[in-house]
């Protein structure tokens, strides 16, 4: 599965647990500014027992000129209705085909079945590579693309998230035991690592605890983002 | 355009060129034992005039438990017939599903529209990723996974190759000035890079200018395995 430290992935971690996966969690360094989800994805994985965790570094020219990989992040302050609407500067390219390619080739080396991963496309920043149409083309790729497949056995591309708002998510997190205070979302964390609290991943992220009832364990930068 | 070093991405290079394409080639290092064709891709680019051509170094965990990627390669002498049937021993998994969700990240950061790819499938090892409905569904993916794709100009990929036998492949090579002296294809090069003449990709390059009524200008380690 991919796991990136966020909220997501971590959520979904669990999910694959319960349906009683044994598991292998991949992470990336491409280039990204906030490489505290990186630890993040380091102690999640340990806290929930997964013996295997690879993280894979990537060419980062691949991925430049992405508000993630740049110097700078500025915070936009979207709501949910305009993230939805317009691609934001924190697209990175191709993200996602990169991150699955990846997946499938090490799935058939370590002779996985099953691939999980946490995007969804309710509460999203509006990347194109969160659609469900998007996971779909990717199961029809993975169903030609390698020599399992065409013996028969092909990869099958989970994607549990895909339809729940971000409220859902956290709740069956925590309903599965998740300890959200280990998962990093802030795209532009400072140097203490904690969350600003003003782009869209702390604002998705604290709209869907807000929905629950629920403080945010996170640590931010003022606790005014943090208010119920 | 993707470019190993080989007879058919090195072919491939000179159709874009010749359709006026400006080209920025793209090569990997993923744990080949034959890395005398990342040399070869070198040479071709510089004297082709190619001015971009980025060299990427993949995790090798990504693809082990091929015999390209193990430390030693069994030559098969399989007939091509065989070839079709059966995917052999030096099968990398996902390979160009990893190739091209790559390039189609780079190609966005660059702004390229086009992505070309040297595979066939008639004069081929039998890999399920070199198969024309593999390309279609990573093209169906392309058009869905980038915010170029989504504001409308989805990349394109070119597989110019896919239909043609070695044989037609090398002779429009030759019409368009390619210098098969700098390719190298075999998977089993000796200290001195030359060619075994017993792998698939020797048998079916030797066979291909044979058809020709041509010598293969590569050099090979026994000059029996290149007479005509």
């Amino acid at each position: 599965m991919l796991l990136s430290g966020g909220l997501d992935s971590t959520t979904t971690l669990y999910i694959a647990r319960e349906e009683g996966f044994r598991i292998c969690a991949m992470s990336f360094r491409y280039g990204q500014q906030h490489t505290q989800e990186l630890e993040s994805a380091a102690v999640i994985a340990r806290d929930a027992g997964i013996e295997d965790h690879v993280t894979i570094s990537l060419d980062t020219r691949m991925f430049e000129g992405s508000a993630l990989t740049g110097s700078e992040i500025v915070p936009e302050n979207r709501s949910p209705g305009e993230m939805a609407d317009r691609i934001p500067p924190t697209y990175v390219p191709a993200r996602n085909t990169v991150f699955l390619a990846m997946a499938l080739a090490y799935a058939e080396v370590i002779g996985a079945r099953d691939i999980f991963i946490g995007v969804n496309a309710l509460d999203y920043s509006g990347y194109p590579d969160c659609r469900p149409e998007f996971i779909a083309a990717f199961q029809r790729l993975a169903e030609l693309a390698t020599r399992e497949a065409v013996e028969g056995t092909p990869v099958r591309i989970h994607a549990p998230l895909l339809n729940m708002t971000k409220a859902e998510i956290i709740r069956r997190g925590l309903e599965l035991g998740v300890d959200y205070s280990l998962t990093h979302s802030c795209y532009n964390p400072d140097r203490n690592g904690r969350a600003c609290g003003r782009c869209d991943a702390c604002a998705l992220r604290l709209r869907g605890f807000h929905e629950n009832g629920i403080q945010d364990p996170a640590i931010y930068q003022s606790e005014m983002n943090n208010e119920l």
